[in-house]
């Protein structure tokens, strides 16, 4: 490959999901850009992911390929991040049992080109249905640790996967890395070559 | 638990779900009937579930819920099983990309309850959606190794997640056992307790 590829991401579940689709690539984690202008729901994910992404990329040299990813829950319109302690994550598992909500995960791509740098934004959405719990079960989950550093305070490929119903969208998206349009839109800019 | 959990599968994913919704379980795996009688998929799956249970529910003693599981690829109404050689799975790649099929997983649940033996099937259905594969992409993923013990010559959780679009449904149905449903089913027949 023409490209290095460098994923601006500490998450390990991000490295897994790259690792499983086969390509090979170095990891150099962005601190990230908490503030946010946009509205949007798929504006905000585009913009974290492009901070990140530009915050590796301006430190980068030669032929790189610097991939940014942001992922947030959205409950009625709201965002959900990583809860702050143990009461939050209850209060958000009780918004999201029973019902469904949307996942948004953006995806900054950051390149050189000739003497250029290049750059391109896209974002996915995963809608998930949650089965109904109980306080017990939501207690229960809570103090298995899981909930603590997750968006939404639960994870699709943990413990979780007991209350999950369905899903409309791409699941790794929920997991916090779109690799099937990751993998097709590095395809379409030649990145893969 | 008043029940010991038995996993009539040598799946090793489905063994990998099983433990990631954290229930304790041991395994004996069934060899399954290949005969069927049905003609729907959702029968189809339950039926060929329902055999592997039963062969080892009629070995088992004691309070035992025994799980068999069966999962199908359909494409445009029938049924792809596990490739027999590389062409073949080629063939079914061929068929898949670019669009849209189904997997069914059936599940059957048998029990003891005082002296009689008590059963209880389900299915779940998800769509499948394929991205556009060029004829390389296809050889180069039938050269992996990956489709050949799998229905549908794919395996979602491997290195086939470059090429998956989205899904409608549970996504652990199309890994081989809906653990979602699973725990609900289990736990409404007071099985967890």
């Amino acid at each position: 490959m023409k490209h290095q590829i460098i994923l601006a991401s500490a998450s390990p579940r991000r490295k897994e999901l790259l690792t499983q689709i086969g390509l090979p690539f170095t990891v150099q984690a962005a601190c990230g850009e908490e503030k946010c202008e946009a509205r949007l729901p798929q504006k905000q994910v585009e913009e974290l992911s492009f901070h990140k992404a530009m915050e590796i990329a301006e430190k980068t040299e030669g032929a790189a390929v610097v991939i940014g990813a942001d992922t947030l829950v959205f409950f009625r319109g709201k965002p959900l991040g990583k809860p702050r302690d143990e009461k939050e994550a209850a209060l958000m598992l009780k918004a999201l049992q029973g019902q469904t909500h949307q996942v948004y995960t953006g995806v900054t791509l950051i390149w050189h080109q000739g003497k250029s740098l290049r750059q391109m934004s896209f974002h996915e959405r995963t809608d998930v249905s949650v089965w109904p719990m109980t306080d017990e079960e939501i207690e229960e989950y809570v103090k298995s640790g899981e909930p603590m550093d997750k968006a939404g305070a639960y994870g699709i490929q943990g413990l979780f996967a007991r209350f999950i119903r369905r899903i409309e969208g791409d699941y790794n998206n929920v997991v916090g890395l779109p690799v099937g349009r990751l993998y097709q839109e590095m395809k379409l800019e030649g990145l893969l070559d």
